[in-house]
């Protein structure tokens, strides 16, 4: 897929130049800022930029009004911070203390915590990592309000990503709720509901639809990419569960176990908890409170395997690729570029394999 | 000092009229939704609405264009938004389970934990506290870029308030260090720079400055009240800080020793400390890491006497308050309105007693 990640240069070049420009103003300011702009530059330049590319993407496929590239790569940059953002704060909520292959941004004030010999560096670490986070906030927001672009539009995009962040927000106190309570206390309907907001919305919905308002789009056709945007989602994280139990973890990245270990409520393990009773279902809320190994992994798997789990979740797959299909045969030929590249964007989240 | 809280009724009907606008939008999204709008609400509603109020406060005084008074409540309305958000995730840096002698928003999140039997519900509560400010100041966002006036000036009060608050966050950062190290690594100085730029500029400055932006006041006047903003702003938390040590709990709210028992770095503390040597300066330390009651409160006391702290603090306030009376005696006749405004602000902040 690599029209969805031709700009990616630029986007970066865009984080780079506005973490600097950061650093100009408020180098003098405490002693912190300069460390934060590099721990946050380096943070935001190791991610994909799924979400930054999708802009320049679903732009480059909307007829419509021009805007300067430049403004594309803004709405882009303050995506990607803005994800940072919620990365720094859902790795102190996870308590993950690595992130894209090295130490989490709480988890490096951590350790500057334990150097300076500071009572309690994890609390220091999360503090400053809270801090972190709302700093990129309000940088993301600087560099929206300032792009070059009609007044009108600018608050336009503003309004729409307040309210998809809210969104967000929402979604991950949803999440972090399932996370902590026991499986029984969540359905299928509040997994699919999460990805849907969650994945959805802010990875899909949120740049389509910002594109879709760069371009000035009609109202129908911001709906169906945000419509679309949503599905896309759902699949894309459905794919990522796939991946973390039946991928190959030379392609993935990450060990084929690590979603059991972490006891993730994944569509997989719920749709086969709410398969089984008894003992069944207590040794699986055992394993995913406390993953044992291989043979934890070897019984769900098998398990998996009888019930029918893999082919249950790849027919939804296909209804949400079959809805997908249903909404973009909708669309008018004037916007039959479009149509492709949605297509082309729902197949390469349908087949990926990392 | 009525005349500055003149219009906290409205900005009340303002904070209240947003957050239901949110639960009408999000209400369906989340369980979490209207739980958060009923915490939020009752949260900001129990400040004293200062930063609120600053802003028709100042516009009352200033000359200049008009804008109408809702979309000045807006404005007011997200700042005290935004106040929440950053007191909801100042209390997780400093494990403050009340606040605004209610349960601080992550200590209510952290009784539900409890109540669900949660593994950790300290964590749990403070996961779900850092999405709940979050949340909050995306809905501050969402009522500046909504307000009703020019599209210019709105993007310009966006790029003021996200500098400040990026300026802010930099502060807390730096304060939360000087919580966790040792006194001797904190100097006088390092403390009214967070004065400075944490109170004064987030307190004063952004709301006065904000509504010469409503005004279109000239760069002159805006500098001025940026300026006499971080000025007003070092009175008040000295104020703050001697309120604190040598207050009367009974106007203040709170016991006179309780800033000692939080070993908090106060000017006071700061000034006495660096004037102890060896034995005397250890057992300060000491206080301050481990308050052992009213006797360590009258040995901290006795000693300020001895040294004459009150007076060179005392000695310093003249000094700021000179500084703004300078700056004010230079303004224009046309604003004679607005030197009254500030002068009265300023001996209001000397001269308070809670």
């Amino acid at each position: 897929m690599n029209e969805l990640y031709s700009r990616k240069d630029e986007i970066e070049g865009k984080i780079t130049r506005h973490t600097r420009e950061f650093l100009e103003k408020f180098g003098h300011v405490s002693s912190f800022s300069s460390q934060l702009v590099t721990r946050l530059t380096d943070f935001a330049l190791r991610g994909k930029h799924i979400r930054g590319s999708l802009v320049p993407f679903t732009y480059a496929l909307l007829p419509g009004r021009e805007v300067s590239f430049d403004a594309i790569t803004d709405v882009a940059a303050a995506l990607e911070i803005l994800q940072s953002m919620l990365l720094i704060h859902d790795d102190i909520m996870d308590q993950d203390e690595l992130r894209r292959g090295k130490a989490a941004i709480h988890a490096l004030y951590m350790n500057d915590g334990r150097t300076l010999g500071v009572t309690d560096p994890a609390h220091y670490g999360e503090s400053l990592g809270i801090c972190a986070g709302d700093v990129a906030t309000f940088l993301a927001m600087r560099i929206v309000a300032s792009m070059e672009a009609d007044d009108g539009l600018v608050r336009s995009v503003e309004r729409f990503i307040a309210d998809e962040l809210m969104l967000v927000g929402l979604s991950q106190m949803q999440d972090v709720h399932h996370g902590q309570i026991d499986g029984s206390m969540v359905g299928y309907d509040d997994i699919i509901r999460t990805y849907r907001y969650k994945t959805g919305r802010y990875t899909f919905s949120l740049p389509m639809s910002l594109a879709g308002l760069l371009r000035g789009s009609s109202h129908d056709i911001r709906q169906i990419l945000e419509k679309t945007g949503e599905l896309i989602g759902i699949i894309f994280q459905i794919k990522d569960d796939e991946l973390g139990l039946f991928g190959n973890p030379e392609s993935t990245g990450k060990p084929n176990d690590s979603d059991l270990r972490e006891g993730k409520k994944t569509v997989y393990v719920q749709l086969l908890r709410d398969l089984l009773k008894d003992e069944q279902r207590k040794k699986l809320d055992r394993i995913l409170q406390e993953y044992r190994g291989p043979a934890d992994q070897e019984w769900v798997l098998d398990l998996m395997n009888t019930h029918g789990i893999r082919e249950q979740v790849e027919a939804d797959l296909l209804r949400y690729r079959k809805e997908i299909d249903d909404i973009l045969s909708s669309l008018p030929e004037e916007v039959a570029e479009l149509r492709q590249g949605l297509e082309k964007l729902t197949d390469y989240n349908m087949s990926r394999s990392r």
